[in-house]
């Protein structure tokens, strides 16, 4: 079946191939891609847009001496299986198994780990002075990077300097005119205008010094390699516009790019994706979009932002309903905050709904621009603790540590679905201050979440179970395990069960009834330990001298890889079976 | 004196001024902020280069009702004079004055609070789009940013939405080719080349959407009048691009424009820097600068980036001796750090040097490309801790929060010169993870610094004073306050005084000492309470289930003010005499 792909077993053996066989290894190369996503899931349209270029990347350049850069990685499956990991890849994304993303701990030929959007032009440049200065002015340095991430102001940071060097990288722009969602802004449109042959005089990457050549067809092998061929003899920076078309070769995938980016398990042969038992539970994605939108149709101050997730995120709903008051402003995260921040100026009511792991590439913007004026943006987080096959890059389990010490902000993570809305209808009635609301990736707990609002008091807490021997004190939707392990004790009236609901304010009336009551106090979050949840009740502990015993569960302080949110869990002994063991030890 | 300037009490009684006497009241501004910050210090060249701007901005919108935001705010001594503040303007950057910055709670002519570089545009932005969502389409939003600062990728992100959109942003790029240090990268050479007509072909704004206009001379008045006028008329993005002079109307301040930026006393006549009293001790800026170029010379793998502050880090030591291997990348924080990723891949040793607060805008950078890579770059945080009269906006109070909960990366900070000279030495040694030291702004206490270097021993804290009743655990320099209010007690011989160094990782060995021999524990750091080495001896406390009373003392949950470092301090009882009626409390 795959006659030539079987004998590639790393790019040595590609580069033996005659180029004439090319075409024929892409499409077993497509086909094994599509085999192997269509039961064991993951991104397919990227790695499947990008075949023939991977193919005539590892042809031209003599990796992995030469340093090869993806950006994102949503588009490296290809890669992955041309260099040396083919029989591995059916544990794509799963515990132990390959990671979804390049990443250099798994392959030399992964020249940097990625996740991310807009870091390779960075680090193909670091890498490209570091063979100047080590005399070595061979060495070819690659990044290939979508023409979403390229939008991101990290990516013209590299530009901006690559620019005025003599390093020799090559950037290739991989131009499909989508990320996870259709591209959008200037450069964008300029692209598109470049493509049509309507953008002739003002050429960007010309103007920022580049050796600039395409745009090329992505698809003509042929036509790539002899275009790498050249630029592998110019000297300094080189800019290669590639035009490819995300899910090439798969038709549903093509028709319908934003489904295919990672469509679960479909029917290889006919692309139709495979229905899925029906859950009665409705993501917390869901919640957040379908409730922005209600609260939107009644208060005509709200608007929305996402940077480039409005699917993921749900704020499509409110964008299809209102697209005068929703915006996606591509990935753009820092820009997204301050512009939210502007927006709170004039007296909106900006809901800047952001991956929790992607807020980090704000973190300024949110002190600097909001905290500091103490202006009220809600910001969501959403894919916040840990996230599952997505990996080390993509947990957000720093956030209530990194928000923590921010002056002004209130922090606030619900614990199922209704306390969502509650928060989200809460904040829009207007506070004077910033507040983030933390909510996990996944399914909710609560059949019929689309209750009649409720006001949540700011800095209150609520008490879930009575006890009498110690007491949990959880943040988030962590508190699901927290009550099955409890219901799993020898004798579960033992415990009692707050949510704290607040990581700031605390709720320190309730908390100096539980320091009185209780000896032994957990505290548990979906975050990293060290200055968390956690690390704030034991400050107020301190702060009033209390001496009970505190133990603080949470991320310890390791990177966490890939896997089912559960079998990670487990790794760290959050998940029910654990802490339930747990907690008895303590009884 | 100041005959037309006096009147101007407002923008309102500016716009009743003849055009013809606008020159004469841009002189008379000048005037002014030469003779206040020539006794009162601040920054000079910014705001001399933009007086004939800001009077016509003023002169030509409808201020406040038309929005005004200066990038960064260096600028704004001449807007600030003109909009009500003149008679306060002697107070400017002291404790209780006029913010050396635009900020929203000392007027509603400041419609955005800034101080880090390139936030204007997605901020104007914002405010365009709640104007044209609350109906009112003259409302004019204009931001003013210089050619440094719209190099930062921030600004492209902001640059790349808004035009896309229709709202009425004007954005005036204020094109001196400097920042504090020279402009870089390839949009200052494309600038360059715009000015001196040779680049006409490529415009990278008008590829961006934006209705262009300019070159136009920044200190010609009625050019800039008359453009404004056109161009309020104007609906949509536009751009304007003006040619200034930094420290336009003094003459050393023209030639000299690094020097000049913030030239501290000067003679307002001659524009003579006046002599300080030398000092015998040495900027921590020094310490690392010549330090590392010490290093470099017999390290060849030894790199050293900064993002645009060569002069203000002392990077400009190795700058100026080797070229080739020390990198000034522009205002590009991301950028930056991940080029160190990059370079540290291929064995180099980069020294990153970023002040405190502005690493906040590359803290994924930090975490994803990094840490999780468990990558050797070596973070140098200076002007971390209070910073003095920059004021809340430069203030680097927060890193040890937000490093401390980043899995692998080692954080310390050194007490002193010498503690500073051998940590570097150490990391260049060859550290198989990253790490951050962090450093404060200003001088030094040890006039013989230059000693020979010494190892570090990672996670090693030393014991500093013996004592017996109590103990401080202090981090960094505040370590000297400490020392000094040790030596107030009436019984100095109480205390104990030991410098942990290393916040991660913690000596653990020390501690458990510590912990069994005093029952009352104080931890010290000049950084916020949340979050950072005081919460970290709290959750080792808890770890080990040590009961002992533990006083954690910092910077307290809200944002400080500017003023002098010593007065700051004493606001929040971190001064000598403050931690000595503290401590005496306690015996």
């Amino acid at each position: 079946m795959q006659k030539l792909l079987n004998e590639i077993t790393n790019p040595e053996a590609l580069r033996l191939l005659n180029q004439k066989d090319l075409p024929q290894l892409a499409q077993e190369l497509r086909e094994f891609i599509i085999n192997i996503v269509a039961t064991k899931e993951g991104h397919l349209g990227a790695s499947l847009g990008v075949v023939e270029l991977t193919i005539a990347l590892h042809y031209v350049f003599n990796t992995p001496e030469d340093l090869l850069i993806w950006d994102v990685g949503h588009q490296a499956y290809g890669h992955k299986i041309l260099t040396g990991r083919k029989d591995l890849f059916h544990t794509n994304r799963q515990i132990g198994g390959l990671s979804g993303f390049p990443n250099r701990s798994e392959s030399p030929y992964d020249a940097f780990g990625v996740g991310h959007a807009s870091t390779s032009i960075s680090a193909a440049l670091g890498m490209a002075i570091a063979s100047k200065i080590k005399g070595d002015f061979k060495k070819q340095h690659i990044a290939v990077i979508g023409d979403a991430s390229i939008a991101g102001g990290m990516a013209f940071e590299g530009l901006n300097h690559a620019g005025v060097t003599d390093a020799n990288v090559l950037v290739i722009l991989n131009d499909n005119a989508i990320g996870i969602d259709p591209s959008v802004g200037a450069l964008k449109m300029y692209l598109t205008n470049v493509k049509k042959g309507t953008q002739k005089r003002n050429n960007i990457i010309k103007a920022l010094n580049f050796d600039y050549s395409g745009p090329i067809d992505g698809h003509d092998i042929d036509a790539i390699i002899s275009e790498l061929k050249r630029l592998k003899k110019v000297k300094g920076p080189k800019f290669l516009h590639v035009i490819t078309t995300k899910g090439k070769g798969l038709k549903q995938a093509e028709e319908n790019q934003v489904t295919y980016h990672a469509p679960g398990k479909f029917d290889a042969s006919t692309g139709d994706i495979l229905s899925k038992t029906p859950s009665e539970f409705t993501k917390f994605q869901d919640v957040f979009g379908l409730t922005l939108l209600e609260l939107a149709q009644h208060n005509k101050n709200i608007v929305g932002i996402t940077p480039a997730m409005p699917t993921g995120s749900s704020l499509k709903y409110m964008m299809d309903a209102m697209p005068d008051r929703a915006f996606d402003v591509g990935i753009a995260e820092q820009h997204a905050v301050t512009l939210a921040a502007g927006m709170a100026t004039q007296g909106l009511i900006p809901f800047c709904n952001i991956y929790s792991t992607f807020l980090q590439r704000a973190y300024d913007q949110v002190i600097h621009d909001v905290a500091l004026q103490n202006l009220p943006v809600i910001f969501c987080l959403d894919r916040a603790g840990l996230v599952g096959e997505d990996g080390a890059t993509h947990h957000g389990v720093f956030d209530l540590s990194y928000l923590n010490c921010i002056p002004n902000l209130i922090v606030f993570a619900p614990r199922n679905e209704i306390e969502l809305r509650n928060i989200m209808y809460t904040a829009q009635l207007g506070l004077n201050q910033p507040i983030a609301i933390r909510y996990p990736r996944g399914r909710g707990f609560i059949a019929h979440w689309k209750q009649p609002f409720n006001t949540i008091e700011i800095g209150k807490a609520v008490q879930l179970k009575t006890g009498h021997k110690a007491a949990v004190l959880s943040i988030g939707a962590i508190a699901k395990n927290v009550s099955d392990a409890i219901d799993r004790l020898g004798n579960p009236s033992d415990m009692a069960h707050y949510d704290m609901r607040f990581v700031k304010p605390l709720d320190e009336t309730l908390l100096h009834d539980i320091f009185k009551t209780y000896q032994t106090i957990f505290t548990i979050e979906d975050n990293a330990v060290k200055g968390g949840f956690g690390s704030s009740i034991l400050e107020f502990a301190a702060k009033n001298n209390y001496k009970n015993t505190l133990n603080v569960l949470g991320i310890p302080d390791q990177f966490i890889e890939h896997g089912s949110v559960t079998e990670l869990q487990k790794t760290i002994g959050l998940d029910v079976e654990g802490l339930a063991k747990l907690f008895s030890k303590h009884m």
